[in-house]
């Protein structure tokens, strides 16, 4: 499926400011951007990296006070692998590739080493992979109210599973953190995702299973082979769409994601196991 | 039921300290000191004060550096009301006798306004009244390893909610927590407890139900009937069995309880309401 | 001093709620009440009780859903006991009337045991007394910023010390602190507060020294002579104006404080030693 | 200088275990390693992986059941970067290389969002630079205290910041959150250090300063030209020297560095600005 994503942030920049942004989707076989713009008005020289590690995209910008919009706009062909979930298993640590262990230890919002009794009495005694982490999805949807104004950017995977409540985001590391309190390693996945209502930047989450990263999103949102991904790490301290130095305000932004060409709304959800990225 | 009770509690002092103990039993007509003996070798004076408000028998000893000895044992007679939980039911907050109104708060330990929407899941359907707070406790005993070592004296019910492991105290701390997020007011109470082993200070809880306060203990480390209540409090910060200003060493400490006269031990659990007191 | 204080505060009460308020001044022999009047609008029954251990007084209302308006306006008489600060000493815990000793123990927002080791360095070698406290205010003025949007009702002493910014609540959680980890006892105040902006309920506090309890106020935003004290407790969790079972929406309340007869505007700020309870 | 270090590790395996070892020093060079060994008693196959981003040495052993030594040893020969600390100059964020961001986030242990505050209170009009870090290392020697048994394996710099004590792992996290609070991207190390006493893995911290990581230790335990840099991470929970998945027991481990050849024990400590490396 090929989908038209993008974004508008409007910024007011007080005092002289360096922006890094990471807004504009990930590059891979199964994620292909056909075309894309990025674009700051007025204009200014941008400087952009890749991550070796993670193929993560940023943008730096020097900006001198005044007011900018930057905007992204991208065509995105989504070909994810699509497999029958019985036959995604886990991986022993003794197994596991060693660049994907860091994925396994506890980070600034998933403090999986705190909730690993829990973990273990909920879900170790379910058939491991991708059906269990398919377990802890259905259990935080469950058990977990999608609820704006109850978290912040303070909020850890800790607060979240006491309070019960939280967004995209909080979800994202209550998943993460059962995943690695079982040995499964995961990360935090910032995306466009389809169907997001009201419009925004979404969060879901890759368990690294059967050799591969599988998608999940535990609030149902939307279809997860829909997802485009912008970036990935082990939580949202890394994979936050701005992090600056300096002064600005930040106007309303926008965000859209509009499939291109027909759509089966009947077919767009799916229990199959999908993974775009294997590194 | 007639117990002996007591504790020896040596000390080194380092630096001249104040110490106040609540190691004393209180009284009622359902917990009837029948004789006691408090000492401190060698002999210093103490100053006693029952607090007007819980019944706690506070002592302050002030002492010069040197090795002292402090030791309580009494004989209780305890005789509990006993009721049928079926008809114990919840009091509306509109009835609450105003003075128990501070056990609804949160509390050092128990931040009850953080639990607020899991114990209304998991609780709000069971009805309410004296069987509520039991299902509070069980699931507690449930879901909530018993163990030393994984909580501290900085440890809340948060936390244990989170950790899912714990001691007496974090048991009680749970459960009066749940029980204030409900519109229950609960308290802490330190006792001696009979059959608890490692033989120590016990905690357990009470909530105050159909105008009565009655015991609760998660924990079932001994029968509920057969606790001697020494202090009660809003939480463990309420009832230290010790607070001490100065520098002091703590020696090994003992405590007991023996049943006084014979015992019936298929009989010393029960599932009967039990409440020694009304205020 | 006399002054005209009150508050209106308007709700809609959507479900059957019971309103548990304390907006209405104490009564000492230091704030007498020249006239009052609590109002409900329209008309409701409402039961008053006053604890007899602080003298707080609150009020009961059992409220069917609909809008009401509550209004408390009274006229009141501030005659403090003004003291030299250089003469007024701490007691030692040996001495203290066991009544106080409550409020040297660790509360929910006021975790003294965590804070004790920098407040032994900070302050330990300020010469006891009134000036202790005094110099405890002053550090909080100068290093913790007054700022809204940084604290909210789950904000302890604990995290004020670390983000170093807050409203009058938070400075007084963390003054209390400070205190009891000093073997002070100290305790949280809610008041009307003259000239504080924007008019709202107010939060002092209050430390036991040399034989009764001492006004302070680390905020500086009006004069501690000028407080009219509503409610005493260990911290907010206390003293909260309001406490609600059931579901209501609040609207814009109004406070307000304003001198009765003609006031020296020059000559309201004291260095002087305010207290207004003995117990 | 030229030094012998390395580290026995006695374990008893309870069941089948996987353990991720971060024992070995890094190579770069300033850190030659002139001989070593790595064994296990009884032998086991181990599998060796350098991490491509920070050249951490991890080693993977699969256990069965059974008593083990996992044992240690190298000669490492240092050749620090010295330098004359007034030149070494902050990089704006505008100029840093996109790799060194991430270390400028807050992580697991290092909150550095939390302690914005006073981080810009205390050291923000310290010229920025070397000794800007300088003073942030002697803040935390002034003021924080070096004490077992105050921290454990949850303490983050939250933390540390209020309780004001703590060990190596504690200094580094609250030294590496004022830095990231700063704009200075700063990563935790564990180490061999010179002088530890008693014996045990060190931790010291890196800031990245002119372009290279500069070596600080806030603990002021042994010269920091004298450390061997075993793990680099964002913190602790990036660079554990052991991670293990199974049951296992440890027993009491050895760690050792002694110096080859002569020593100038007057000349052990520098004030210079040290640095083993650029990436």
């Amino acid at each position: 499926m090929r989908y038209a994503v993008g974004c508008e942030l409007p910024y007011k920049v007080v005092t002289p400011a360096t922006m890094l942004l990471n807004v504009e989707p990930m590059r891979s076989e199964q994620q292909q951007i056909l075309r894309e713009r990025f674009t700051v008005t007025p204009a200014v020289d941008s400087e952009s990296h890749t991550a070796i590690e993670t193929g993560n995209l940023y943008r730096r910008l020097v900006l001198e006070p005044g007011e900018y919009v930057v905007r992204y706009e991208g065509h995105v062909e989504l070909k994810p692998k699509v497999r029958d979930p019985q036959v995604i298993s886990e991986i022993p640590v003794r197994d596991l590739p060693l660049n994907v262990l860091p994925y396994l230890y506890p980070s600034r919002y998933c403090q999986s080493d705190h909730l690993g009794r829990f973990a273990l009495r909920e879900f170790g005694h379910v058939p491991p992979g991708h059906e269990r982490v398919t377990a802890i999805c259905n259990w935080i949807y469950e058990y977990v109210d999608y609820l704006g104004g109850v978290s912040d950017t303070s909020t850890t995977a800790h607060d979240t599973f006491t309070q019960r409540a939280g967004v995209c985001r909080d979800f994202a590391h209550l998943g993460i953190s059962f995943c690695r309190a079982l040995g499964i390693p995961a990360r935090f996945v910032s995306a466009y995702g389809w169907k997001v209502t009201p419009p925004d930047f979404h969060a879901v989450f890759e368990a690294y299973l059967g050799g591969r990263w599988y998608l999940f999103d535990a609030t149902r949102l939307g279809p997860i082979d829909a997802v485009t991904r912008i970036g990935v790490g082990r939580d949202a301290a890394d994979t936050s769409f701005l992090t600056y130095y300096g002064q600005l305000q930040a106007g309303a932004k926008q965000i859209w994601v509009r499939p291109l060409g027909e759509t089966d709304d009947d077919a767009d959800w799916t229990t199959d196991a999908v993974s775009v990225a294997k590194v």
